[in-house]
Parts: C-alpha cells; sequence; structure tokens
C-alpha cells in the first residue's frame, strides 16, 4: 500500500529480465486524475545518466502522466545507444498507455556503464501495463520491482483530511549515494498547482532525503518524482502538503537507513546551538562524510575527538573550544575537552545518537548516516563483480 | 640519514615511557647554525591540538632553534591543563638547550583527548638532549621516535650544489589525515632569509603533502617545519630551493603513501587537460575521497562509472560526457562512455594508475591516495581500543 493509497493512481512491478538474479525489476505508476500536476527533482550530479536527461525534458514539458522505473541496470555513461533505449522505453510506455513519449518520466538504477536490453522493455511494458492495479497489489508490486540491492521494499503512506499522500522508494547504501541510486515516486490525491507541487517537494527533500548523507553527493540517477491527481478534490493549503509530503519523504528517508549496505549502525547526528541551519546541517554532514568516525563507530567506539576533528574542516560558525560532544546521551566532550568517561557509552544498540552543541546560536538540524563496517568495503567492492 | 644530512643539526631520539607498546617515542632536532632562519606550516583544522595553539605563537616570535616532538599522545582536547603540558615541554627543552621556552617548537602525535603524563617530558627531555648527535645515528633515531602506527620510519635527503636538504616524517594513514597525524621536519644548510624560507616551503607543501590526500582535511596536529641552518654558506635561489625542498617533501610523502594504514593499493590519480590545475586538484581529490571508488579498487575493479560520479560532483570546468579515463594504461571510458573492455586492466599490482583527462586545457594536477579496506576499517575501529 503506497502510490495507490491516493485516488487516481494505477501502479504495477513485473519480472522484464534485467535482473540476473531473476524477480520483479519493472514497474510503473500512472496518474489517472483529470487534474494533475507533477513536480521532479533531480540529482545534483553532473554527470547524469541517460533516464536523467530524457526525464528533464519531460519534467520540463509539463504533462507528466506515467513514470516508469526499471532496476537491473543505471542505463549511465552508456553514450547515445543508451539515450535511444530511454527514449524507446518512453514511446513503448506511451504507445500502450495512449500517451506521448513526453508524458513519461523514465528511471533506472543498476550497474553503471552497461546496456540495457531494449528487448526486455519491448517484452516487459505490455506486461507490466497489462498488470496495473489501482488497489494495494499495484503499489506494492511496484515497490518490489525497483528493488536492487534493497533487502525491503519501503513504502509510506500519510492519511491528511479527505485526502492522503503515498510513496515508494528505494536504495540500500547511504554510505553511498554515489552509486546507483535514490528512486522515489510519492503520489497525492490532492488537488495543486504545479508550483505549489514543485515548492512543497523541494521543501521536504531539503530536509530528509537530502538529510540522509555520508558524501553528500547525489549519484548519476537519483529522481524523486510527486504526482497530484487531484481526485480528492481537496485543496490543502502549502504548508499542509508540504507536513503530509515530509511525513512520508521522512518515513521512507529513515526506511532507507535502516537498510543501508552493510551498516551495523543507524546514526542520528543532531546538531544544535548552530548559528544558522546551514551550518548545522554542514557541522553534520562533515560528520557523516569522516570515515575515521564512522569507522570509530563500528566499533563501539565513542570517539568525540574525532567529532571534533571534523567539525573542525567545515567553516560553521563556533569556536572548537566551546563545544559539547553527547554520544547516546552520556556528554563526553564540554568545552573542547574531556567530560565523562567514554565507558559511560553504550553504542551496541544499533540505533546510535550523537548530540553536537555548537555554543554558536539557536538553529538545529538532524543529519542521518551509517557507520563504515567491513560489510560496505565488501559489498562496494564485490558489487560489479 | 635525514635532518642531521646537512650541516649545523643535532638530533636524537629516546624512549620516555608515552607508548604503551614502548620504545622511542621523544625526538629532538635542534639547528646550531648562526644565521638561521625558519617556516612553518601548520594545519588548516581550525580544532587545533594545544602543540600547535602553542608552536603559533613560537613561530611568530621568529626566532625557531629546536623541534621537540612525542608519540604516544596528540595532547589535543585537553584543555587547559594539556595546554601547560606543551608549555612545560618547551620550558623544560629550552633550559636544557640554553635557550628560552619561545625558542622551541612542540610537536605530539597519537591519541586525542588524553593528557601526557609531565613526568615523561621530566625524564624524557634530559636524556634526549644529552643523545643529541650530528651524525646520521641522531637523525635515524629521531625519525624512528615519531613514529605511531607506522611501520617503518621516513628519511629523505636531496643534495645540492654544496648545500642539501633532509627530511624527516611520520604518519601512516592517508586514507585518515583527519587523525592526528602527519608531522614533518625539513633541515637544510642553505643561506636562506625567513621570507624565501617561508614561500619556498609553502610552494613545496602545496604540491606533494597537500596533494597526498583522501578527505582533504589535515588533522588537529599536522605540522611541517622547516629549518635553515646556514651553515653551508652558500646562498641558492628561490627556485632552486624550492626545488631541493619539493624534492624532499615530494619522497616523503610517497612513503607516507607507502605505508597508508591497511591499504592495498597505492593510487596515482592524474588529472590531465584541466582548465586549471585547482581544477586539477579538485578532480583528483573528489575521486581520492570517493569510498565508493576506493572500495571497488580494493576489489581490483577498474570502475570507471563511480570515477565519473566522483568527478560530477564538482565545479571544475568540464563537460562528463567528453571526459577518458583509463586505468593502468587502459582506456576503459572515452567521452564519458564504455572503450575497452574492463578486463583489460590488471589491477593486482599494488601500484595503480587512474589518469583522467578533462578535454578542458592544459592544465595537471596528481594526487596520491589509498584504496578502502577491511584493514583500513579495522585498524581504525580499533585505533583507541
Amino acid at each position: 500500500m503506497s502510490v495507490t493509497a491516493p485516488r487516481g493512481f494505477a501502479a504495477a512491478g513485473v519480472e522484464a529480465g534485467f535482473k540476473h538474479s531473476g524477480g520483479r525489476d519493472l514497474a510503473l505508476v500512472v496518474n489517472r486524475g483529470e487534474a494533475r500536476s507533477a513536480a521532479t527533482v533531480f540529482t545534483s550530479n553532473r554527470a547524469k545518466a541517460n533516464p536523467v536527461l530524457f526525464s528533464e525534458k519531460v519534467a520540463a514539458a509539463g504533462d507528466v502522466r506515467a513514470v516508469v522505473l526499471n532496476a537491473g541496470g543505471a542505463n549511465c555513461f552508456t553514450g547515445d545507444e543508451g539515450y535511444r533505449v530511454t527514449e524507446a522505453t518512453a514511446a513503448l510506455t506511451a504507445t500502450e498507455l495512449g500517451l506521448d513519449a513526453m508524458n513519461v518520466l523514465v528511471c533506472s538504477t543498476g550497474l553503471i556503464g552497461e546496456q540495457l536490453p531494449i528487448a526486455s522493455f519491448e517484452r516487459g511494458v505490455p506486461a507490466v501495463v497489462e498488470a496495473l492495479s489501482d488497489d494495494a497489489a499495484g503499489g506494492d508490486s511496484a515497490a518490489d520491482a525497483i528493488r536492487t540491492t534493497d533487502t525491503v521494499s519501503k513504502q509510506s503512506v500519510h492519511q491528511a483530511d479527505g485526502w492522503s499522500v503515498g510513496g515508494m522508494a528505494k536504495g540500500a547504501g547511504m554510505l553511498a549515494p554515489g552509486l546507483a541510486t535514490m528512486l522515489v515516486v510519492l503520489t497525492t490525491d490532492a488537488v495543486a498547482a504545479p508550483d505549489v507541487l514543485e515548492k512543497a517537494l523541494r521543501a521536504s527533500v531539503r530536509v530528509t532525503f537530502d538529510r540522509l548523507d555520508s558524501d553528500g553527493c547525489m549519484s548519476t540517477n537519483d529522481t524523486v518524482t510527486l504526482l497530484a491527481s487531484g481526485e480528492s478534490g481537496e485543496t490543502p493549503s502549502e504548508a499542509a502538503l508540504t507536513e503530509a509530503i515530509t511525513a512520508v519523504c521522512a518515513d521512507l528517508a529513515q526506511q532507507l537507513q535502516l537498510d543501508a549496505e552493510g551498516a551495523s549502525h543507524d546514526i542520528t547526528i543532531e546538531v544544535v546551538g548552530a548559528a544558522s541551519e546551514d551550518d548545522a546541517v554542514t557541522v553534520g554532514r562533515s560528520c557523516a562524510r569522516s570515515n575515521l568516525l564512522m569507522t570509530a563507530i563500528f566499533g563501539n567506539d565513542p570517539n568525540w575527538g574525532r567529532v571534533l576533528a571534523a567539525i573542525g574542516t567545515t567553516d560553521a560558525a563556533f569556536d572548537p573550544y566551546d563545544v559539547d560532544v553527547s554520544f547516546n546521551g552520556v556528554r563526553l566532550c564540554r568545552k573542547g575537552g574531556p567530560d565523562r568517561p567514554r565507558d559511560e557509552v553504550d553504542l551496541t544498540p544499533r540505533a546510535t545518537h550523537i548530540l553536537i552543541d555548537l555554543h554558536a546560536g539557536d538553529e538545529t538540524a538532524t543529519v542521518l548516516t551509517n557507520d563504515l563496517t567491513h560489510d560496505y568495503v565488501h559489498e562496494n567492492s564485490a558489487y560489479s563483480s
């Protein structure tokens, strides 16, 4: 139950032959609403995959009616041939749905640098259109089909007052957003003008997916799409819409964190006392990106010195010798020096909380990440072999 | 043979009791030249260790005559008490040498957040002064004493025309410059004015230690000091001085790379065709800092897609679809798409060469790094336990 929870949507997932391991690997979400609109956030990586290059044009054309997604290959750095495969995918899907290719967003995830077989789309697209369903099974099978190394499918629904937001996500490499990929499709039956939808989506992504971070760079394929059908007849305020979308995005982001490849700790880095929200995010990210700190936590070592060394590389406003750091509720560092003994902290639970008080203002931000483990090294070194 | 190779210097290393593992852990280098000068580059990390905070004042005072260095503790985030230990170390050393405390630079390396025992300095400083020697044994024992997780000591000498440059370095965590620490002491018997020495040192560090990189942030303790004794009577040009210092720094940087904790590949990232040297460095660093790329190389996987994904996060001037990437001489990627088959590349040798041609200009830069391995995770998770 996810993208089909709001009215006006149908979805499906089928096996089309992309994944060597077998199983569902082609998903489709269709917006059947008359008062439809859409908003999309693409990767900020300059090295964009062919589906992103194509879908940017679809989004700009302004009438997105369907999203087709495949696992088993990212179609990235595959040259002109790869771009033609993406175009053909949209065209095939449009034909089956009675639409134009420029109504169809295409998302792909999997290995970089390998061509996707067009034959699998030729076989799979009619099947996934045939399988379209507006009940829970449709959303469930679509969410299942976009998995790559994900151990579970990720779905979320938020019920508002007479309207709702649903969503599905794919992504398991939260220490590795540079790979391919985080794909998200959100749906709502609210009535929303495109500019309102766009603002609500960007505001939601900024405080959820953008703070699920370890190296801060989005992958070549990352795409978050929000489709509104208008079928509820309800027109929520921009604030209410943003709140509901943020709730779904936050839930999906946490599910992505919990399923990160090879992680043994789910780490919440809470930065308080910052002079600005940007400073708080910068400080949180510098910790999430510190291999030294992330390996220490893997070893159940509450190494607050590595926190200070990490944040000392940023340009955020604070005095290093006025910073407090707590691990799981125990303040180990006060004013940049030792406070409570390290052995008062128990880092054996998977959930880990790091609180950093900069004593430089009143702003806060929370960044989610995972530790750096043997399994991370193994999974990412063996990925393409 | 290193810091005592140039005339006018004495050095020694003794066991003072800082390292739990035992062995030499206190080093001293003394400049006995009449026409002496000095230059120092300190860490750019804002979270500076007590020895750095103190030594910045010594350097500013303008008459550095000795450098005392300890392993077995970084004296970082140890508060006012830690600062007093550093001050006392300089005072003890100055007293033994007949100098002022403001003539003595102090460097410390080892764990962060723990107090250094002043008693070990009280015992060790007289011993290391007593052991001072201007022959090779002096330099050798000093280089040995600054090792922490270093498996070998690092020394280098460059003979110029009637004068020379010597150097020693400590550092084994090239994927981990955020820890503590890289310490370097360079000596020369050339005659050089302080401003010339400063410019030559900064120019040398910029193209050597600053390009030995994985997360780009210097540690809390990093210090590179250059002492000139003037004892050769030769006054080389700034260019000749820079060339000789750069040669020693490049040699030491490579020794640091080869001894990186837990590494299985020594990786040279050569960026050519850049619009500017800064762009070339930025692109090289983005690769060195990509955990995904560094784990791929650990797995002997020439994953050029991860190169493009990494460089796509930078603001360097290039078109991602005009970039070529070669691994160990085999061009796997041409114009952002597949070129030669991956299996033509043999990544089993430890030495790994990645060539990135941006086709955006004529500038170049080379960045050195190491792969991300199980041993790296192990050593850095176990470091303080």
